[in-house]
């Protein structure tokens, strides 16, 4: 079943190889521990400041550093493992474009974010930062799941990282908007930059490999673990770049309310929009999800708890409807073929959240949040920017973002189509024995038509 | 496979919108942030009282909150999942009635426990108190699983959260009771009522659906990740809302020599009551953890390590020997179909908890405890209760929680028995294709009698 | 399928029972709560030395001790369902031996690291080093997996929790060694101790089981959870026992861009050394952990993010290379039959580790490390030793665990050779149905051939 093209003996390696020195390279020259790091430095601050151990950054946001991290390789690695021939490209694929995500992460978002006399800084806030960017690129994958080689998504990584630290940039160093959990730069940002890649990779044959993209009940299963883990640690998610002390703590609790409304909305809707009221696993799986897309951007802000859960209840309809009623459209109408319905679970809820943290932010003031304020709005706080002003902003933010995900897609989509990235065809797509090493089991009953070596899959 | 009766398109939309509008209105009214999530409060709270960001308890207690957390969702979910054929519903309804049930409690133990002018405060702590309730419902879930509507199950979360916060209430509040690991809140209050709404559920003519109510090789596999999450959090469960300091360090190490003798009495027992020494995978899923669960109440008291592995391996001994030899009893004798065995599990280890805390709390003194003592035992601290009082109260919440869980089970089984909730009947259950889109495939042999579609399950 | 000799109903529980029994007695004798968890001390502590609950050691390293116990019970031992029929032996023998074997370790570390007056103080720093300890068992349970009964894993894990202790003793309390993440104390011991308890119990005839040492889909699935727990939480182990501060901080970020180039340098060779250019999941599985073995000494250092990440980039290279080309020789001319390749994932690696860790010793100075030296170096940093003196104390203790590992991996073979132990015969190796209840579903298809009841597996 392997064919030239697809054959991976010397591009996988020469991608990976070239990629990591060149990374080793850029580190050697350019990356240094930071201030909460480094032997010396620490013990310098601790003495110059009169500071304690425990005001290292480290127990601040090293657990939900961990939580992100599950997120990452177990929560979208196995949320991928829904189809029923391609969980070791799911969750193994998935780990390397990770591995690899973060690694170029920390430099893009160093030279943009954090230069310090040449030298990029780095620590547990710049290794979330990685991961959050990491986040994005995984939802691009979900949109082409299935029908891209392992070349194809390394470079669809570098490149969507750079773009990715780029918006960020404009967004919280220009424009001071505020996107703590990522509704815009990580969700909204990584679904329609994945939509448009898809979009430009429109396979018109691909129903040939229809039978495989499907579920079978154990790949379902696998699938909620990777569902739980991200349902179960998105508060962490969305608090662990905000500021010590209560943001963190409201952060995580807003994520909290938003996604126990969202499962409720999202088993309601999908026995309702179903003809025998049977639940449908995919909703379950993604649509349960969605409150915390949503509540990205407005989950460091006072929000309120009953904010919150009307934002994830929402949420949960809207994505529910999208899987039922958009994605086939969005196939059929726009020739965007979305495996994972990653429009559904990070696109719209994504541009919800946006929508919600630009309302509340516009929202602001001091006598909502007192001192406050500084820590979630320091712009307001200072004077320089009004309420309403920050949330035009938070508008803008989306507009930019929307902008550059769907230009950027669309620029890397054409990149991934070069032949030499060594695609597979539509009849093989969803399967995972073109790329890696898949037992053969013979067939147990002896003679007969059926006694040739056949697939093990299940 | 759907008939009227279990056709949920109506009814369990209609119940989930319902449950969460009503939610969503008494959060509105009622519930606020606490001074420690309130970007006001808390600001002005660090202002007067000199605090630091550190000291805010999402620091302290948001490790232990998603340990407590990844057992309620993945860890209760997945030890569910041992059923051959009911692997969405154990862990999707495990999913539904959680989110529900953590939102409900919030109001619930609000309430009874938190109001603070009209309001209730929320935060980290209330969180956690939230999901220890879930726990109490979904060990109810265990004794009714693979027999109930979804429908049915959100009306049962309903009731037993209300109940919980009567009972945990009166324990905690009027009999000044110490339990904060639930030997008595949670697993005997649980496991009793889970047994009462069983009992008065029965199906003589369960055995038409006994096929399914079994293991296979991969569903055994599944149940494992879940009892494994439930093992290592166990004392992260213990600890979640003890005092800071000394006591949470202390609960979370005598729950973790506790349940590592329980495994050792585990095994022990599972081989040596089969004919031929072979383990048993039902012992090792659930009688594993009983030695978590009888810690739950003397975790935090001076207990000492050997304390602590004794209660917990005779906790694996008792429940072996109740999978073994009492669950046939209660089945045939009393009618009581218990699917997990939460008997075993949480019911006996839960009532051996709650004598041990009941002894080691008549121990208590200054001279063991020093200063700790008002951590522990505030009311020996202040001489308000003598040592020995304080055990006859443990004793007396002990019935006070059976009472209440019989009685309540009773009333609500009766409730769940009505029509109109879409129970299946004893001839379709355990089995996932009645709420949910189980995929069809085609029998890949031609012709033949075998040549109809079935169902793909593994 | 079970004979005499595999019987475990009497071997078995007899095993547990006086192991446990004589745990609890020492227990009962030796150990006490350290001035951490007890709750008199604790609070002496507090008043004489005027610190707060935030200073208590638990919030420090317990959310470090939970991702450790996740890796120990979920990490190894779904790392090891790859075998098609042998999970349950898997993740439930690595469960018990666990359990058993963490409770042993805090006595045998007690008595030769922890003895105040007579007795053996415990925390969350015993538990974690109890679980390090159990790693290093189970890693040497990864070269007998599938052709050792539960009793014999047991006594193996007796004995070789003695000789860790010992070893660690010399390592870090005689030669003043730094071994934080344990690249020579737990990896190359566990590696070569059970490489040899292998060879002596070299099976001429394993081939007789060959059909059953391999993996299925699935079960390759359920291996990949084991991978990705230990690659996500690798960071935290390694740092769970540093100095407080920048040390964890520093360590857990070494061995996050340590694991990430690993993780591309392992895809780029599975591909290389495959013909056809495949993946191989045994590589991804394994070799990309290495990165994490190989900062397991240096991890703590000043080894800057480059150079982790070139001991990263060349552990997965040295690793897939074994796997492809050492191990086969191992097991024909050495006659080792190693598993799971612990040799390639802990062996190789943890020998790199210990080189790294020598040299990276060898140069340091006040200058790097500034009044940090202290915590990483004590001895240097009091004038004791030289910079290049502790980095030959380095070599030496790679030297010494070498040198008691296959020394007292050969003694303990010949005691698990011993018939009273139970190991199955060579034709009924990697079958879970020796020890487990595994269920029997009657074939489907009616009459003919095939109508005997069938193993149910998949």
């Amino acid at each position: 079943m392997t064919d030239t093209a697809t054959n991976m003996r010397l591009k996988l390696p020469l991608t990976c190889f070239i990629l990591e020195i060149i990374i080793i390279i850029l580190f050697g020259v350019l990356v240094q521990y930071d201030k909460e790091t480094d032997a010396k430095k620490w013990h310098l601050e601790k003495k110059s400041e009169n500071k304690s151990d425990y005001e290292n950054d480290f127990y601040y946001r090293y657990p939900s550093f961990q939580d992100v991290h599950v997120m990452i390789f177990i929560g979208f690695g196995f949320l991928m493992t829904f189809l029923q021939r391609y969980g070791f490209g799911s969750v193994a694929f998935n780990f390397l474009i990770s591995a690899f995500a973060l690694q170029w992460a920390t430099l893009m978002q160093g030279f943009l974010h954090g230069l310090h006399d040449g030298k990029i800084d780095i620590g547990v806030e710049s290794m979330i930062n990685a991961d959050f960017c990491t986040g994005s690129v995984l939802i691009s994958f979900g949109a082409v799941l299935g029908k891209t080689s392992p070349v194809q998504l390394l470079f669809m990584a570098l490149f969507e990282v750079t773009l990715f630290a780029v918006n960020e940039f404009i967004l919280l160093s220009v424009l001071d908007a505020k996107d703590a959990g990522g509704s815009m730069t990580i969700h909204t940002f990584g679904a329609y930059f994945g939509l448009m890649v898809a979009r430009v990779l429109y396979r018109p044959n691909l129903d040939k490999s229809k039978q495989r993209n499907c579920s079978v009940y154990h790949s379902d299963m696998f699938a909620m673990i990777g569902t739980l883990y991200l349902w179960m640690f998105w508060p962490s998610f969305n608090s662990a770049i905000t500021a010590h002390g209560d943001d963190q703590h409201r952060t995580a609790m807003n994520t909290y309310y938003s996604l126990a409304a969202c499962t409720l909305s999202t088993f309601a809707m999908s026995s309702l929009t179903a003809h025998d009221g049977k639940l449908d696993m995919v909703h379950i799986q993604n649509a349960a999800l969605a409150g915390g897309v949503a509540a990205g951007t407005a989950g460091e802000m006072m929000l309120t708890p009953v904010g919150s859960m009307i934002v994830g209840f929402l949420a949960g309809i809207i994505s529910v409807l999208g899987f039922k009623y958009l994605t086939p459209i969005l196939e059929e109408k726009l020739k965007i073929q979305d495996t994972c319905g990653v429009h559904n679970l990070h696109g719209m809820p994504g541009v919800l959240g946006a929508i919600v943290g630009a309302v509340t932010a516009s929202l602001a003031s001091r006598e909502v949040y007192g001192d406050g304020l500084e820590d979630v709005f320091p712009e307001i706080a200072k004077g320089h920017l009004s309420a309403s002003t920050q949330g035009f902003r938070q508008a803008i933010s989306l507009g930019v973002t929307l902008g550059i995900a769907l230009l950027g897609g669309i620029v890397v989509g054409f990149i991934l189509k070069l032949p030499v990235c060594g695609a597979p065809s539509d009849a093989i797509c969803f399967e995972d024995n073109i790329y890696w090493e898949v037992s053969l089991i013979a067939s147990k009953r002896p003679g007969g038509p059926g006694s040739e070596p056949q697939l093990e899959h299940i």
